[in-house]
Formats: C-alpha cells, sequence, structure tokens
C-alpha cells in the first residue's frame, strides 16, 4: 500500500482556474506577459553547449552562485559562493532542509497562517507542526518564545517580508527579537523569501539570515525571473552545508545544468534590478487596484491585509461564513480565489481567503474583484 | 544539530576527476562530444515562451508525456500519458517512489552489487537494505524468493537491463519469475532502466515492467540525450500515480518546463532512434577497445563482465586485493577507476572496481588502460 497523504490542495486549486474565461486570484502566478521572454531565449542560445548538457557538481554552476551571492550581498546580507547550493526551485530548498534537519515525530513551529506546500511538506516528513500567533506586525516573538519552552521545535519556518498567504512583513524589531531567540535556544530558522525585492512601498527591512547563524535564507528566481527554470538557492552555515548537499544529490543529483547556464547568462547580461523595477511599477498599480476595489466587493465589517509588496491580500469576512462553500458560485461567476483553511496547520479560521493581484491586468482585476462581489456581497 | 548522513561517495569520485590530464573511467558519463548541441539549442529556441516560462502542472508536460508514452509503447511497453509523471532526472523518480511507499524501517531488496545511489537514497529514508545474491544473468529469483521470505522486503531495486556497476542484464526467464514473485507477495518493484536503449549487441529483452503491475519503470533522457536537462519519467500503477503526484509537488512542485519544453521540441523534430544508433556505434568501439585491452591491463587471475550494452565493465582482481588502496596510485598517473566497494549495501567485495568505457575516445582508453595496466599488474 503507498503511504497516505492529505491531498494537494494547490493542485486541486490549479485544476480549477484553468478554463480561460475565469479570472483567478487563486494562483501565485507571476505575470507572464511581463517575463522577459526575448531575454531568457537569448540565453538559453548562449547557455546551451556540450559543457552545460553534460552531468554538473550538485552544490550548483559557480558562476550562478557568484551572481547570486553578489546579489544577496549587495542587498545586506553578506554571502560566498561557498554559501550557496542551488535548489529545484526554492520548494526544493524546503525539502532538503526538512531532510537533513528533521527526525519524524520533531517539531516544526510556523507562523498562522502559512505557505501550504511547506505544510505539507512537514507531513510528509512526519513532523509536527505547531502554529505560533501572530498580527500585522507578522509573527509575535513573545508567542514564539512560549512554543519554545513549551514543546521544543527543531525548525521554525516563516516567510518574514510580504509573507504567503497574509502579505504581512515581520518588522525590523521583532526579527532581531526572533533572531536572538533563535541563537539562545539553538532553533533553526528557515527563512523563505521568494518575494522580497517585489516592494511596492516602503524601506527594505533587513533579512533575518543577517542577524543570525540559525537562519537557513531561501531565495528564488520564481518572482522576478521566471518560475519555469525551477530555480532557487539556499542560503546556510557551514555547519549543515555537507548534509545539505548529499541530501540534494540523492533528490536529483543536481539542478538543471542548462537553466542554471541560461540565468548565469542572462544575469550576466542583463540588469535584473531594472527588471524588478518593471515587475513593481506593474504589480504596484495592481495592488492598488484591487485595495481600491476590496470596499465595494465585500460585506461590510470584512477585513483585509494592506500589503506593501508580494502578491498577496488576505481578506476575513464577517459572520463565520466558510468561503469553500463560495468557490462553486465564485467560478460560475467565472472568478476564483482560494479559500484560507488549507494555509492553517491546526485549526483553520474558515472565513479567511486569499487574493493574488499580480496575475491580471488592473481591468482583469476591476472585472474579477465586480464578480467576486456577487459572490461575497 | 543535522542528522548524519555517510558520505557521498559519487561526489568524492567526481572531485577526484577534474584534472584534466587525467583519463577518468570513474563518471558514469556519456560522451559530451556526441551531444546533439545544435539540435538541442534550435530545441530551447522554439521552446522559450511566456506559456514555458510560468508554473505548470506536477504531471508534466503533456506533449512530452505522450511522446515518451509512444516510444515506450513502441518498445514493448504500453503506456499512456496518464501512467506517466516526469521527473528531475530519474535520481528523483527513485527518491519519490521511496517517500510515497516506504516508512522509516522499511525493507528494501537489492541486487548487489547496485547503483550507488540509489543505496544512499533508501539509507536517507531510513530503509533497511538487504543485498539478493546474483550471477552473470543477473539477479537470482530463487535467492530472492528467500529474501521475500526471511525478510518481507516492501520494494525491490534493480537495474535490470546493463546494470550499474556491473553490466550485468536480467535474463528474459529470470524476468518473468521475478514478476510472478512480486505479484504473488504483492511486492513492489523498481525497474530502473537508464540504459536500455544503449545495446551493442543481442536482441532486446522485455522489461519487467511489461510483466506486472507491481513494477514502477524509471526511464530518462540523461543517457540518450543529455544529462544536463535533468529530465526523467516514472511510469506507475494508477493506484500510487495520487500519491506520487503529491510527493513530486512537495519536492520541487515540478520539472523545469523549459527543459520539458525543450524536450518536446526535440524529439518531435529529430529522430531519436537515429541518434541513438549513431551513440551506440561509437560506444559499441568503446566496449570493444576496454575489453581488448583488459587482459594485457589485469594481473593472471582477474575476471570480467562482458556487457551487451550500458556503460560499464566490472573487474573483479584475484588475491584479496583492496582497490580503494589502488586510487592513489591510479591518481598519480592520470588514470581514474570507481572502487566497487560503495555499491555493495552489507559487506563489500573490496578486490572489484568499475571501469566506464563511454567517455573517453578508443585512443584516450587504449592510454588510459596502458596507465592503470601500470597500476594493476
Amino acid at each position: 500500500m503507498p503511504r497516505t497523504f492529505a491531498g494537494s490542495p494547490v493542485r486541486d486549486l490549479l485544476a480549477l482556474t484553468s478554463r480561460p474565461e475565469v479570472i483567478s486570484f487563486a494562483g501565485g502566478l507571476p505575470a507572464p506577459e511581463l517575463f522577459d521572454v526575448d531575454g531568457l531565449r537569448a540565453a538559453f542560445d548562449q547557455a546551451v553547449s556540450a559543457r552545460s548538457l553534460q552531468y554538473a557538481p550538485t552544490e550548483g554552476d559557480v558562476d550562478l552562485r557568484g551572481l547570486v551571492a553578489d546579489r544577496l550581498t549587495r542587498r545586506g546580507l553578506p554571502t560566498a559562493v561557498e554559501d550557496l547550493l542551488v535548489t529545484s526551485g526554492s520548494q526544493q530548498a524546503l525539502t532538503l532542509v526538512v531532510t537533513a534537519l528533521l527526525e519524524p515525530g520533531a517539531v516544526v513551529a510556523v507562523e498562522e497562517p502559512t505557505y501550504l506546500a511547506a505544510l505539507q511538506c512537514f507531513q510528509l516528513a512526519g513532523a509536527r507542526v505547531v502554529p505560533v500567533a501572530g498580527d500585522e506586525h507578522g509573527l509575535d516573538p513573545a508567542a514564539l518564545a512560549d512554543v519554545i519552552a513549551r514543546e521544543r521545535p527543531e525548525l521554525l519556518y516563516l516567510v518574514p517580508t510580504f509573507a504567503n498567504p497574509t502579505g504581512r512583513t515581520l518588522s525590523a524589531a521583532r526579527r532581531a527579537e526572533i533572531a536572538a531567540l533563535a541563537d539562545r535556544h539553538g532553533l533553526w530558522v528557515v527563512e523563505d523569501d521568494p518575494y522580497g525585492e517585489l516592494r511596492y512601498r516602503g524601506e527594505p527591512v533587513p533579512s533575518l539570515a543577517s542577524m543570525s547563524d540559525r537562519v537557513l535564507y531561501a531565495g528564488s528566481f520564481s518572482k522576478v525571473g521566471a518560475p519555469g527554470l525551477r530555480l532557487g538557492w539556499l542560503r546556510a552555515p557551514e555547519s549543515i552545508m555537507r548534509t545539505l548537499v548529499i541530501v540534494k544529490q540523492a533528490a536529483d543529483l543536481h539542478t538543471s545544468t542548462v537553466d542554471q547556464a541560461a540565468a548565469a547568462v542572462y544575469l550576466k547580461a542583463n540588469d535584473l534590478d531594472e527588471h524588478i523595477r518593471g515587475l513593481c511599477a506593474a504589480y504596484r498599480e495592481r495592488r492598488d487596484a484591487m485595495i481600491g476595489a476590496l470596499p465595494s466587493t465585500v460585506p461590510a465589517g470584512t477585513r483585509w491585509s494592506d500589503p506593501d509588496g508580494g502578491m498577496f491580500v488576505w481578506v476575513s469576512l464577517p459572520g463565520g461564513v466558510d468561503t469553500s462553500s463560495l468557490i462553486t458560485a465564485a467560478l460560475a461567476r467565472d472568478v476564483a480565489f482560494v479559500p484560507g483553511a488549507p494555509f492553517y496547520a491546526t485549526t483553520p479560521d474558515r472565513s479567511t481567503l486569499r487574493l493574488s493581484f499580480t496575475t491580471n491586468t488592473v481591468d482583469e482585476i476591476a472585472e474579477g474583484m465586480r464578480r467576486l462581489g456577487t459572490v461575497l456581497r
């Protein structure tokens, strides 16, 4: 008998939205019309060679690691080539960390709600997941201290900047407190940061990894470049890098040599910061369009997050409604969202839902929110 | 503390051979000068698009799965699109199967010696590995029946065609017996088949998967196309496909969309069978050069396998020598091989070594074997 795992909510949700007439706020997809298709095609053209078609070292392409290390260093997180392991997307980084660090039955602390594929990953590893309370400034350090004292977690997982699903950002002061707790208690922390460069207002907050050697930092090309390449990276302390490389080798030997070479060529030939400024300009308008439409979309008493960046707005409806019961009606009106329950490790708040504002244009957002309003109000 | 795993023999061995003056028979690398670089570059040029840069379904590209299904069907293994999961190389297929099917402490039976990265994968999953005896015709079904009765394994792993490291092929009669044992005892079997199309003489043997629904078949683009794309596929029964897809999603969401699209374009635009005929012609000469050089390379009393295909010759030296003690001397003479011990699950035969004949030209093989002779004789 195969082992039994809970269904796959992301997968089921992506299936929901495949009809072209549906305006989907469900998937966390970057806008495909903003991909630099020509730049990436040129990069592949230059990158394909006998060398890039061959097996390669597990750690990843040295050129790519150097370019990523330079970017992280410029953003305030001093990083050397040897600190980085290239992964098949940051999703794989998470799976590798779990395999490298957790025995079955280990305790993992998470902010709540949190990224649902992370929860799935912990479940597959046989870990016990314990939620930590937070608010609009992110995870609450006092609540984390309680969980540490009570549950002795091995690992804390969080998306501190423009979180999935809430869009919230952990304040700098709280980051310092969490880093100090990690150091004091020997807690490993995974800082999952796929969205950090997609900031539409305000000033950058220092990364958790810059505050403690107990923090493993996962980054990704998926939101600032293109997700189809499945390219991410993990910045990890020397003490566990060797184990991570062994686990990565057993997982898939190494990440696609061609995709790594193409990304390295692309980063050398193009100004990624300029490309990201273009993304931010477009996504800022979309964010504003969605936030602006919310008051006329939702019933009185609804609360929503007001993200400074990223891809998501998190909505809490009044009156004890279960948002999963509204999905069928929404799809009948050709609009989609994600019910909030799967983002909770334990007891879900079923009156929540997640809306993504990056995939659709401002006009599509206006029309989609109009349709959504007919369901929610 | 990170979990503790044994070192990574493949990785250490690849590091040994990176000096350009070394003629390496160590790595299982395809010949890079035989890659169809122009054909693959053209395929990427056509494949890069907004669609292929986006997230995609976990199961894999429908076009690619259809093309692979057709190839398998033509080779005598009737396969539909829904039977296939695209993986990041067949190494990942193995890791997914292990996660989907095995609880920690489960028993895995393997032919001995066997692919060392498979052993590593079972170890990471906390499985107990039990070897099954074999001979020049592959795994012995009677020995497997004994192991089933004594150890109740959940899974049997084997490379039935041109095995790594021995080059041996399991006979058709034994395949039928093993398939019957799998059916009778509810044993899962992984048929790892990266080399099956690289046949230099004799007739194809039917795949194990064509004989039993308990067999999961792992194939790869790495040896017939190029390994840098990290493209493999797993053919699995419907009863476990859903679980495998959930595990794959947690592992890396999906395999590179760009690489999948490029492979699909390549398979449509080119005659892969014709390309494989070219590979076989070159590798046949290299195999013959190595086998022809062996009598003057090794001491009297040495035995070696005489493979009909694949990449490897397996050598057993006389006189109780430990081949790992010869590595330093070999590298001093600018030649490399893999000592046999890491290919054993339990008690190694340390007098064995593996030679790969695919990476070097006939002239390089002649010179490399001359150098090796000064170490071994």
